[in-house]
């Protein structure tokens, strides 16, 4: 199951049979006169007057329904950082892709060159109409979290910075597992995370609304303490009174999120931490640790990296494209904690189902355990359950459009469309 | 060959299958870990980080190369005017559907909801790196002129406003032909142009070019001339100081051209023009005035409309696929007036060529001459024809990408893709 990749199968990959990986496909027939007058000029005129007098019919009468705009100004794409607009583009139509091969929802990628927040905002919003709703990516913090709440106030469709919140949400289902396998109480554990960037802060606030109390942050300085006056408003909302050190942090501590870069944490730091700790280390491409590190100090250790060549592998493939799914299937106007938080549990709840067959074939067996927390990616039943749960989330918060909804019936739906 | 549709028919046709008509498609595989690692993190960076060296790599490693974004704000849409960015959506949908179906162009709609000149300029620009080409689409004059103006000004792609150049290519490709079979110069024609909107000032400026001295435009308040002190500068360039009134423009006059309302102009305006008039009565759905109304006073009239029920439909779909196809192939940096007079003159061409028994099978003998003085939007040879002009048009003048082309072997490449 190696993922090692050459750059020449790469940039193969991206121009062969043609370039890019995404395209326009049309949905209608288009082979008579009387088609192209129905596709067009004059009986186009006809839905347009409909959603001019009622907008909600854009959802019956455009791709607007199904349809989720991939958009970033390419300010912190993957560990490349700031390469702009257009340089993000293969990641974007990538991302473009896994929405649509995962979760059947269309989606089509915008870069913006645009780095001024309240600019990058104005866009968005103006070119909005066009989707039912908006996967932002790869811009960088702390611009991307005043973005994402401008465009969350001021939008009536979904909006979620995926960076964020669908990392919070995968380490969240591995989180809500490793800890019923510690057999300690969410409560009482002491957490670290080491990086305090836009997916760091999204899961510290995660991890705090499953009921994480003890939670300590730590940035490229260290420890975000009390003490220090070089804090922005997001890290500030972390600050802790209880140590200054990293090494006063990771004593007796049960648990490190990394999501930072190799060399920020070490084994002697994981040497101070509890006899079964859990550790994510999700620098990627390479881990802040290497699982056999870890273990190596701490055998009973539960381990997730960013790498599919590893156990229990956080890809956010497992969360975006059927978050999205459930709301766009329901019309949220918006991704909620209780829809977040929905999809963590049902991505949870189907690592303890046993895999099929087909799953077998190609992976070898999985049983729930400290090597198998969260489902692997090319999972075919997470479209109907983390789907499902947010769909269901969604009215129950009050937050859909749709008038009816019936769970079942939902369900059925989407076991049809694997 | 009646395309009468019905409101039920054109809703039904914008909601089945799907909501919509554009969906989005993926064009490499995804099958397996290794795909999953080619197409997304880690391999999606190779082309990434080549792009941020050279960004003409964009265009082998991203859909940039046959992407082409259809951008309104909805504020002149078909007859319906005003209706907004959301409400415009069908008809860009539907503009999508058309560059993939009639010329394999992958083409997204983006909806703006802008109406400052400026700000709707900005957006376009900031979402450009998107995207290969820019069709501009039912914005309002006078901001459509400055707005493109602008956008061909600063970015490095091919921008057209379609309602503007499309019209004047088809309609000069009939023009050229019309005045062939009238046996008289083009540069001794009277032209009365009724209209002074979009469509209307970019057909009198090609008509210039294309060697139209006499030409009189009109608009609400009648004729535009020198003694009028309303008029904005795109008007301004074509006030005639020799006459005043519309019978004046009209008597001996060789042609009209409608692109205003019924109404504007009557069957004894058209009692006053020379014994063969060419009258192109444009407006949609309703002409200005209709082949047989013509007919009854000017036997010999060459009639043109926008209807797909009667002989000579103007029809801008005969153009904008197969000129962005072009465009788009030679990596043109805009689509300049040599380029749009090899269209026209291609489109022409075109007309005077034996139709193909498939054509034929569907709609009848159809021989040059005055009922058929351009070629109907299903003739396939159109993809060869104009796309190999407009790329042609496009190296001789300087404004290709590509390094190398060699007209033979595309229009081979373009006859294998029909």
């Amino acid at each position: 199951m190696s993922t090692k990749v050459t750059k020449e199968e790469a940039l193969n990959y991206h121009r062969i049979p043609t370039p890019g990986k995404v395209a326009i496909a049309t949905t209608t027939r288009l082979e008579t006169q009387k088609d192209l007058s129905l596709a067009y000029s004059p009986g186009v005129a006809f839905p347009c007057e409909e959603i001019a007098k009622d907008p909600a019919l854009a959802f019956e009468y455009t791709s607007k329904r199904n349809l989720v705009a991939v958009i970033s100004n390419g300010t912190a794409v993957l560990g490349l950082g700031n390469i702009g607009a257009l340089a993000s583009k293969p990641v974007m139509e990538g991302k473009a892709v896994l929405f649509k091969k995962f979760a059947a929802v269309d989606s089509f990628d915008i870069e913006v060159d645009e780095t001024d927040i309240n600019k990058f905002c104005d866009i968005v919003k103006a070119i909005s109409p066009t989707f039912g709703g908006i996967n932002l990516e790869d811009i960088k913090a702390p611009e991307c979290f005043e973005i994402e709440r401008r465009l969350v106030e001021e939008l009536e469709i979904p909006v979620m910075h995926d960076d964020q919140h669908g990392t919070a949400i995968i380490t969240s289902a591995a989180l809500l597992n490793a800890v019923e396998m510690m057999d300690k109480k969410i409560e009482d554990l002491k957490v670290v995370v080491v990086g305090a960037g836009a997916a760091a802060i999204a899961c510290s606030i995660m991890y705090k609304e499953l009921g994480i109390k003890n939670l300590i942050m730590c940035d490229s300085k260290g420890v975000v303490h009390s003490g220090r006056t070089d804090l922005n408003k997001y890290k500030l909302n972390f600050v802790t009174g209880s140590c200054t050190t990293m090494e006063e942090a990771f004593t007796d501590a049960d648990m490190v999120l990394g999501l930072s870069k190799p060399g920020t944490f070490t084994v002697e730091h994981i040497k101070l931490m509890s006899e079964e700790p859990i550790v994510f280390a999700l620098a990627n491409p390479t881990p802040e640790l290497f699982p056999e590190e870890v273990k190596a100090v701490r055998p009973k250790a539960i381990v997730g990296t960013g790498r599919s060549d590893y156990a229990n592998q956080v890809n956010n493939v497992l969360g975006f494209p059927y978050i999205f799914r459930g709301a766009l299937d329901v019309q949220a106007r918006t991704i909620n904690m209780h829809m977040k938080k929905a999809a963590a549990q049902a991505i949870a709840n189907l690592a303890k189902q046993p895999i099929s067959d087909e799953l077998r074939a190609s992976f070898g067996e999985l049983n729930y355990g400290r090597e198998y927390i969260i489902p692997i990616p090319f999972d075919k039943r997470l479209m109907v359950e983390v789907s499902a749960a947010v769909a269901n989330g969604a009215v129950e918060s009050g937050v859909a459009r749709v008038k009816e909804f019936d769970l079942e019936k939902y369900r059925e739906k989407l076991a049809s469309m694997i």
